[in-house]
């Protein structure tokens, strides 16, 4: 194999999350990049799962899926943080934004206070709200709707990864 | 403010497109990670919007939005491939998917030939299927399902990037 290309990115923020409170805190140079996020419901966070950025973890390319004991998936093919480039993402319903302090406020994120975020996008349905879709067998029966994940996911105690 | 942590990252394979031809070559480590995608109808394709990798692009926080003449958007608050970090997601209908030669077969991505690619995830309701959704009042008329964009697109020659 010949030398891989690298590229460097850089958090654009932090998830700060404490008892009963919830946020992502933008840092100051990239606070104009969240003008008029306010005018949609969701967002698309990028974040990255640091905890999985070493070298043992990057080079996972199968595991195990927590959800369906006995299938060995590619980290392509699930949500799993241990991938060669371990960005995560998360749909989210927003509650506030605040572009003058860098404070967008959600309900919640499937990782920890300190995560560094790398990127916020617009949920927009042209271009991910899918009607058909098809899943594998082992998600027979859950929810085909993200407003019902929280209920499902209290219920069942599975984690989706990012 | 103090120096900012930077995360190095890595393409594992790229867009390969031709006339009547359009695939993600993955790279040989990575292709067991293709493991059981198969199974899922659509994926969400990470690429590094390379054309946008440079200091002066990466700086760019707000952008007038192509579709909304007038309207002065946050980069998070848009699809612009100029943002902090120009990690763009495109989510597609999978053709086919060739594990052992590392090959993604898709329609189509709204990005070039030689295009890096940083992940991919397969697409999964509980995660990404919302039904309540509000957008921004000039995407007022669009469609409500990526399935119509291709056609949307084609008469209204817009381009959300990425």
């Amino acid at each position: 194999m010949t030398a891989q290309e690298t590229f460097q990115i850089s958090p654009v923020g932090y998830v700060r999350a404490a008892e009963g409170s919830f946020h992502i805190e933008i840092l100051e140079p990239y606070r104009p990049a969240l003008k008029e996020l306010a005018r949609f419901s969701h967002v698309m966070v990028l974040w990255w799962a640091h905890q999985a950025d070493n070298p043992e973890q990057r080079a996972i390319t199968t595991t195990e899926l927590p959800y369906a004991p006995g299938i060995e998936a590619g980290v392509f093919a699930c949500r799993s943080p241990y991938r060669p480039n371990p960005i995560a993402l998360t749909t989210m319903f927003i509650l506030d934004v605040d572009v003058e302090n860098g404070i967008v406020t959600l309900p919640w994120l499937d990782t920890e206070d300190g995560t560094p975020v790398l990127d916020l996008k617009p949920y927009i349905p042209i271009s991910e709200r899918i009607r058909d879709v098809r899943v594998a067998d082992w998600f027979a029966g859950w929810p085909e709707w993200m407003e019902d994940a929280g209920e499902f996911f209290a219920k069942n105690e599975v984690n989706m990864g990012g």
